[in-house]
């Protein structure tokens, strides 16, 4: 018995997703019911392909009260940008959570991702952060580092951003970016210690193999989202950071284990406290959040399938309002 | 920057891709090279959700030689046939294995692994039966029965099928179509033992989970291809025939212990011969198969992300020859 699904393109969901507050508030409650216990996200599948310089990574999550399910597959192959392609693609299947008939197919070349990445940004700036930011921070040039000051602008909306990277001139063109898509006052800054010093909120974006943010700059006020590590091998925080902060978060505790900073302060024996509290738990007020304007906080987001599931229920909602994208029999 | 993908659904495949000798060698080498331990192919992701009586499991792997890599997503939701609807669905995703870009979409509600699965069943009837076989048993009465009889004619021209089947309505039906689609003799017979007796070849294609072919029905010149558990608490061979028979060869030795018929044997305390050797050795002659044709062989299919890897790149290169499909800008 065929039954239809929808397909949509990168084009398409870039004219039906945006990085808004309708998105950060659907991956905010992913993050409450991924807190609840009832969320079923199995480890992530990784494969990789040495001969290409290419891995796989796919994730899943079901989320109780969620219609569907997604699977994401996200391939990154690091030579592509000598035969003039990205690195990063992938798409998200999302199937019904009632009969597991595929309802969507979102051919995203990982534009999804990247807006569910930063939204988490923006649940963890927005429940972590100090109540007022004039300055936020961001290390790193990316696409990353546009978007989560984007998405934090949402919550906290800041007059000021200060950009660091290892190149300047990408550090400048950041800058240019984010002053103009959103109408602040942006600029580099080389050191990256007076971006810390200078900001109340700071994100970091980079592939960082080695610590680039000192646990010494750590000042009251502070709140530090750490997005760039999401494998074995990167580290962006100074292991005994995590430790000397009022409160670090994880996304999820388990990946951060093994996939975030928290990797590297368990593996420098930084960190004594034990299971760290995740995001779903401040969410909901389970766990405290900030306790007073002066508390240093921290949050590692090594990304999760439940966030997965969260944008590409969004997208198929907005897409089958907005009859955006095509439909095909099978 | 677009690139094309090609979209096939499962009428389409069902066009393009048959149950052939062509598929069959796919099949095998794809276990050739797995045998050479160059494939690269994870640990199945699988997800429960117990609220929908459903799982999903995603499996892929990377076979160098091939020119992409499948990533196959299956879903099986047990209250469907409530709703009118096929239990197990599914797709398949091709990807490039040098860009780690989306080739094709195999929208094929689970079509080819069907046939893929079947093909495995071919491989190992092709080395492992008895060079004659007159008589071929199937356990089960469901869509793998008829495949995996269907398969192992091709290798095995035999001239008679008998049938077991809990149900003897279902299994007198499953013998009608046998004997219609190959033109052979073929009837149900409603005493397992005596299916196993009259039988050089016998199928199990069962979601048993408690043993259905006894050690003591094996007997001089009989090859079993258990094909039917495929999760941990399935069993349809008794748990000392494996160790019984001369040889006992999984398709992946390291899933066979937690997924097939290798994984009751060990829980029994029945097999104690160390790692069995795998299909692929036995194809490429590394490990020795059958040494007469007195000899008792028996062959236990979990199924493999390499099958999947390999039946893709077939229905890639079928349909890109034959215009069958759709193609789609992403």
């Amino acid at each position: 018995m065929p039954h239809e699904i929808l397909i949509a393109t990168e084009s398409d969901l870039r004219q039906a997703v945006s990085l808004d507050l309708e998105t950060v508030t659907t991956v905010e409650d992913a993050f409450k019911v991924l807190a609840s216990g009832t969320v079923v996200m199995p480890p992530i599948l990784s494969m990789a392909i040495e001969a290409a310089n290419g891995e796989v990574d796919v994730k899943t999550a079901y989320i109780p009260g969620f219609d569907g399910f997604a699977i994401k597959v996200s391939p990154g192959f690091f030579d592509n940008p000598k035969l003039g392609l990205p690195s990063l693609n992938g798409l998200m299947i999302l199937f019904s959570a009632k009969t597991g008939l595929v309802d969507a197919l979102f051919l995203d070349n990982g534009y999804l991702t990247d807006i569910r990445t930063a939204a988490a940004g923006a649940v963890a700036a927005k429940h972590l952060a100090p109540a007022s930011v004039r300055t936020a921070g961001v290390f790193g040039t990316g696409a990353q580092a546009r978007l989560q000051i984007e998405a934090a602008h949402l919550v906290r909306p800041f007059e000021r951003v200060l950009v660091w990277g290892r190149d300047t001139a990408k550090a400048a063109d950041c800058a240019a970016d984010i002053a103009a898509r959103l109408g602040i006052e942006a600029r580099a800054e080389a050191d990256p210690e007076k971006v810390v010093a200078g900001s109340e909120l700071v994100v970091t974006t980079t592939s960082a193999r080695a610590p680039i943010l000192k646990e010494e700059w750590l000042h009251p006020g502070l709140h530090v989202t750490a997005m760039g590590s999401d494998q074995g091998e990167k580290n962006e925080i100074e292991p005994g950071a995590l430790a000397a902060a009022d409160l670090y978060v994880c996304d999820r505790a388990t990946q951060c284990e093994t996939l975030g900073e928290l990797r590297s302060a368990l593996a420098a024996g930084m960190w004594n406290k034990g299971t760290p509290p995740e995001l779903g738990a401040v969410v909901t007020g389970t766990h405290p959040g900030r306790q007073n304007d002066e508390a240093v906080t921290i949050c590692d987001l090594t990304g999760t399938g439940a966030q997965d599931t969260a944008i590409a229920t969004l997208a198929h909602k907005i897409c089958s309002a907005r009859g955006v994208g095509s439909k095909m029999a099978v």
